[in-house]
């Protein structure tokens, strides 16, 4: 049996992390069974070390960074953190389970991550500040506080928050961005490798899901992302909630 | 027979354009055989209208802009412009040669090329404004300062001239970019795709190329690039060198 490793919130059962999602979503996909264990940030660090997950990346002190999503696999022994190693371990371990890495795409997928974090910025801009009260538990939304207001090169989260009409322009940016997307895809396809789902549209799902976990279903940010580009992306959500968002306890 | 059309510069036979290699590169790759047509900038768009070739994207005023490459193929009376859908037409039409898109990649291979050119923004500032008094003859390089200002927002493209420490600095940011592509890639892989190239590597040695086409293959410039990352850009540019470099006139 895989153990995922998540992050806790306000509310039971319903995860929140857009890079926590990207392994949930995998190992749906999938179809392994496994069971969750909840974390709040401050305990993320010690659980790794205990399963023996290697750190993914540094503090900006260049001390070691320990991160979920991580998974242990105790068929093999096998613990590891970064949701695109777990990709490739999964892959590997359950060859009969649907694909996340296509062979040969590795390198597209990662950079196609990468690429998409990176020209997100101004969703970030509107969603970071709402975390901490909407998501976090107090011990956990301290943390968040102080490691991303580091992160953004800001004083504290709430200066980033953007309102009224600079609002509006902010969002307005975010469509243009999830434009140039729907530009690079061919009409037809529904996912970015047209007729299957792979590791890239289980990160693009992550981040439009977070908008949903934010201000709801019926919001009119969500309902607005689900209506861009001819409902693109309404349709690959529809897609997800049916079928690749169970959160087994 | 294939007529592709290339911009022509200061030394006959020197292809310069880093657009216009990425389809001399998949042409070369095809091993389809094409005779070269050389522009000047502001001849493109009434050879453009005239072999019945798309206009590609819009000018700062809106209007539309055409651009090389672009290939007017005989057999099948169609032009296209855009090194992308050249790509996918040389593909469909010429189905026994090697695949420069295989099946699924195209919205990857998209991301990739964007990714790689708003990432490299600090080579641009290096190489821009040496690409007039090296590459260009008087027409074209006229062209070239006016729209590149635009595109850039600076009066002249001559302010963006780094120098002395700011340049070795710059340099090194060029290094970390190449180095965050570097960590994206399998170590054992020689091409973005693993063990063929693809079109997201013809883009990348097409930006690698235009620093030898610029300063030389003996630079100090390009000696370092072809250092970097253990050898793995020298050892892909060694093999566009012996294979893929052909121009034929």
């Amino acid at each position: 049996m895989i153990t995922f490793y998540d992050l806790d919130g306000k509310v039971k059962g319903i995860p929140w992390n857009i890079n926590v999602w990207k392994t949930r979503y995998s190992l749906n996909y999938k179809g392994l069974p496994y069971k969750t264990v909840w974390l709040e940030y401050p305990d993320i660090e010690s659980t790794m070390k205990k399963i023996g997950a290697l750190p993914t990346t540094v503090k900006h002190d260049g001390s070691p960074m320990y991160t979920v999503p991580a998974i242990y696999d105790d068929s093999t022994e096998v613990a590891i953190a970064d949701s695109v190693l777990i990709a490739e371990y999964l892959d590997k371990t359950y060859p009969d389970t649907p694909v996340l890495i296509p062979r040969g795409t590795y390198a597209l997928q990662n950079a196609f991550q990468e690429f998409l974090f990176s020209k997100l910025m101004p969703l970030w801009i509107l969603t970071i500040p709402d975390v901490p009260s909407k998501c976090l538990n107090p011990r956990s939304a301290e943390y968040f506080e102080k490691h991303r207001s580091l992160d953004f090169g800001v004083p504290s989260l709430e200066v980033m928050r953007v309102t009224g009409e600079a609002r509006e322009a902010q969002w307005l940016k975010v469509q243009e961005i999830f434009g140039s997307f729907h530009k690079m895809m061919k009409d037809s396809d529904t996912w970015i490798m047209g007729d299957k789902p792979s590791f890239v549209d289980f990160v693009l799902a992550s981040m439009i899901l977070s908008i949903k976990t934010l201000y709801g279903k019926e919001s009119k940010e969500y309902q607005n992302v689900m209506s861009w580009h001819g409902g693109r992306w309404g349709r690959i959500m529809t897609i997800f909630d049916e079928k690749y968002s169970t959160v087994p306890m």
